[in-house]
């Protein structure tokens, strides 16, 4: 008997298309009912799964991530031992593009400001930001499929923006695009900076001292990428220094962020726990792709869908 | 000679304008410059002005007001006194719909609850509501300029609305209308009720405790209209005993809000300070109606744009 070994459970529909597509696999989702020796599939992935699977002579063979991001998992074991790995981007798209829209629509509108004077029950219109989106210069970090569909979103709303990718290519929706390198030119202009990055070596602390030091005091600043791409201490300096003006945190460094964190209570500082990315009819959305994999995997070995690059790690 | 008495000063380029116009009209934003006898327009109102303006034998002919609503003029007053009115109708569209959207976006990512635990420092994800907006049921109540833009930025993110009016008639970008006979009906089924209706003494108290009592225990309630169509104790029990989930209010019936009114610690309650209106390049877009008002006015004393119908105030 092989295994599929879940970390969480999916409904009876989505078993029973799976006991179709790859009928010689048991689906568990409780480790001690399975031989690890067999496990060759995991949907997900546990750190206290890797005593048992990170192993030679295991037969492991493919890693489907229930998230986009997979910078936590062991990239470099998974190399070594030959493991492929998919990720389950493209779910998380449109939940993380209204989320993003929600930001920018309430900035450009003062909520935030609003916002702390319902806190001291304040009823005052004094320093209250208002204008047009449109009006806005907008950043897009990151092109993929999230960035797409949110410059697409803004583009139906007449909202012009620009992406920067790796090497500045086009990307549908954005106005246009710029490469990695001309960022910090691209962000001294932007009125708004929106990092949808996967967190690798090459953007961890992308947004770093340097980084904020060169935007322009009233820009405000989006992260639903990854906690680690911005050093926060360096963002909590730009905050209270007021070099940049605003910020809207999806993700932080270190998650949960700390009760005694100083971002906590900054008015400038909207901080939302890691939901934008929370997606309604998660599993069916989910079950597409990993039952699309399936069929290519237990066909000829290959993963029809979002395999990961392993060296790129994304 | 004749005055133009205004609420407030506009830059030269358009006081400009005015002379060259109405060569026989002095510009004054100051009542102590002016002959009431001869002011025959105004730019705005004021409270204080009544007195002298609204008493036999004076010349006023014209109030051009400087917002939409003129829900606080003394309309029955003008119609007695045959004063013509126009009012600022479009000028805020933009913003308003731009407010509305943050809204909406918002509320179908979490953001009240997570307002709610930053104020906590609690950092979690527990009884976050995320869903997409396109999934909702959106009720507009008024399909007028601003009820269209805001459903035409909805249809362009393939997001459908049901407009409420006076009679059903069609209205731009929504994908259907009901009368305002069926507003009840329509609410019942609603996931957001969105008010944008003029102020009448149809729409006073529209909104109260028989109107919450048969929406959607899990429904929103906006209002970017006029706070006196909303019955504030009602919309407050509904929202406290449950009736209501979440409410957005940037008007209420009695503006400011009292420091101890119990809606501003409500959880379930955002509250801007009748902000949404607030526009960029206000007085060029002002400018561009009361010039051709004003053309219209010295040419046959006739207006080209936005005359309020006294009889029905809006």
């Amino acid at each position: 008997m092989k295994y599929i070994l879940s970390k969480r459970p999916f409904r009876k529909e989505f078993l029973d298309r799976i006991a179709q597509i790859a009928p010689e696999y048991q689906f568990e989702t409780d480790p001690a009912n399975v031989d690890w020796q067999q496990v060759q599939i995991t949907v997900g992935w546990q750190k206290d799964w890797e005593e048992q699977l990170l192993t030679p002579n295991i037969s492991l063979a493919w890693v489907q991530s229930l998230s986009a991001g997979v910078d936590t998992l062991p990239l470099a074991q998974f190399r070594k031992q030959g493991i492929i790995l998919s990720n389950a981007s493209g779910i998380h798209t449109r939940s993380i593009t209204e989320h993003v829209l929600a930001c920018l629509f309430m900035d450009v509108r003062g909520f935030p400001k609003a916002i702390a004077n319902q806190q001291k029950h304040l009823w005052s219109g004094v320093d209250m930001r208002y204008g047009y989106l449109s009006e806005q210069k907008i950043l897009i970090v990151g092109t993929g499929e999230i960035g797409q569909e949110l410059a697409k979103s803004l583009a139906a709303l007449n909202i012009t923006t620009t992406g920067i990718n790796t090497t500045g290519h086009k990307a549908a929706g954005f106005s246009r695009t710029a490469p990695i390198t001309e960022l910090p030119t691209e962000a001294a202009e932007a009125d708004y900076i929106v990092n949808i990055l996967p967190l690798t070596p090459e953007t961890h602390h992308l947004y770093n001292q340097h980084f904020f030091a060169n935007v322009k005091p009233s820009a405000a600043f989006l992260n639903v990428g990854r906690g680690a791409s911005v050093d926060t201490q360096a963002l909590t300096d730009a905050l209270q220094q007021d070099y940049l003006r605003q910020a809207y945190l999806d993700v932080v460094e270190e998650e949960p962020l700390a009760p005694d964190h100083p971002l906590w209570q900054m008015e400038n500082c909207l901080i939302t726990p890691h939901i934008s990315g929370m997606t309604p009819h998660f599993e069916k959305a989910f079950m597409e792709i990993f039952l699309e994999n399936l069929e290519g995997f237990v066909g000829d070995g290959k993963l029809w869908r979002n395999q990961v690059t392993l060296k790129a790690g994304y």
